[in-house]
């Protein structure tokens, strides 16, 4: 733990691609990050900090995790007292790698996983509370609810973030919809034909969304260790790049860890069972954007060659 | 649709290997068999008989349903007018194969498969009654409860089967080891020190029940017709029939469709989420077992060949 001086309070600031969460905006406690590529997360008086706090330090330091699983978690860099967002003085906060530091124009989405957020021990208030907006959202028909989300369009459209309200009344229809538009290149607002033309190089690929959702499954059909309750996936890609084929690689990171409780020896049935929702609806994209490619390609006046990434040539 | 002969009425007689649901004992309503090998099971006036009828129905017809998948579903005959166990007068019965009835002394766990029991659909105050059963039970906290069950012991010690009360209050410490217990040959009641010597041949090998559960896993990894809602999956196997070392084929049997509902084009992550642990939970059985075995043969003083299942010769 350390305190920072003056002058670095001068270089934090409010991320500029934060999709869900409290945003350190209107004068609101909110996570910071500076240039060096670190997310300052502040510790919430409620006990939930210091809960997510011990879980980085257990995880951090816990053998049983292997090392292909934990590029899937931000790196933590502890804990420092900073000038809070709201004004309210020196505040613990968590200091955390800046995922989205790396990507330049990044298409993001919040994903919560699980088809319940509470966790048995919670109290009853809080278990109702939960149950409510985990019924009033997708989360208990699907096993998962999109928190948060910006696609980028591109110089002249820019960023399409729905706000609170809207994300919070998505339907299993709009899930289904977004995951298309994500990666489409024709995806600007009210645009139902969505191409899906990144799919194959975003969901598809042997480094591909699709292939890092599995190795995370593989690992959830056997990890007794944690309970990931009401913890997001994060979904993360420069369309721009993609666009330019230069190699930018589509990542996801586990994020929020303030209910995560012992596992005890029993698998996190419920994170498991709404990642393999999760996986079947990135399939279904992946697999109906080959084979439209496929069609394009016999029906187009020139011959064809569709390649393995399903795109035509 | 038929009605019964008088005649064959006095064939009916209560299920002497029921483990969980509505006995037909003391005037109560209950299913009955006979001696064809046939199941009949009345038709609840609440709708949720016709539920499961038109469940029956849906499935027997559906081609989308693979033929390796049907061999974890009773068979059913339609439905029937017979007199009903409570001496209520006429009532249609589902006709259902008798599962149990090609099994001698059959040991059999009834595991109701699922972190929550009720559906999206349900009013409030069923879904309030299933939450509160929920959490009292290892529904949530394993995604399974065990729902019923009999061991058979031998000839001497007969059927351990515990009573309802019991059977509900099971925790998960209970739950481990009485899946060590029903694949062992010292199970009487009390012994902590399961042998677990029948794990090999019973929950191993290629036509064990972890293959099974792992194919039935495969189609609920992909399957979106059904979300099947407090369904419980019937292990059994014959005790006798492995210790004298003939061919007896460990079953397992999805039963109880009150609950089903469409999938709409979204997996059955509850189900999913509920199997794994399951088979998480056998797995580790079977993998103690032969760890024990090879033990066993390495510790004794006569030098012991360890097979593929595990046991010493």
């Amino acid at each position: 733990m350390s305190i920072a001086h003056s002058s670095f309070y001068n270089m934090l600031k409010v991320p500029e691609h934060q999709v869900a969460g409290h945003l350190a905006i209107d004068g609101k406690l909110g996570p910071l990050v500076d240039d060096s590529g670190r997310f300052y997360k502040p510790l919430q008086g409620d006990g939930r900090g210091n809960k997510e706090l011990a879980f980085y330090e257990s995880f951090s330091s816990d053998t049983r995790v292997p090392d292909h699983i934990r590029k899937y978690f931000p790196v933590c860099y502890g804990s420092q007292l900073l000038e809070a967002s709201n004004g309210s003085g020196l505040l613990h906060h968590l200091v955390l790698q800046d995922i989205v530091s790396s990507h330049r124009n990044p298409s993001i989405m919040d994903v919560k996983i699980g088809s319940r957020t509470w966790y048995p021990e919670a109290s009853d208030n809080y278990i109702q509370k939960c149950l409510e907006k985990d019924r009033r959202t997708t989360t208990v028909s699907l096993g998962f609810r999109i928190a948060g989300l910006q696609l980028y369009g591109g110089k002249e459209s820019g960023y399409w973030r729905p706000g609170r309200k809207e994300v919070q009344s998505f339907t299993v229809y709009n899930v289904r919809s977004i995951l298309r538009r994500f990666v489409s290149s024709n995806s600007s607002i009210g645009n139902e034909n969505s191409d899906c033309s990144f799919a194959p190089s975003i969901y598809g690929g042997s480094a591909g969304i699709l292939e890092q959702l599995l190795e995370l499954k593989a690992w959830f059909e056997d990890q007794t260790i944690y309970h990931f309750h009401s913890c997001s996936l994060l979904i993360l890609f420069d369309k721009e790049s993609v666009s330019k084929g230069s190699a930018s690689v589509p990542e996801i990171k586990l994020i929020d860890f303030a209910h995560v409780v012992e596992g005890k020896g029993v698998i996190d049935h419920n994170f498991l069972g709404g990642l393999c929702s999760l996986i079947k609806f990135v399939s279904e994209v992946l697999s109906d954007s080959k084979e439209s490619s496929i069609k394009d390609c016999v029906e187009s006046e020139k011959p064809g060659i569709c390649t393995d990434n399903g795109n035509c040539q």
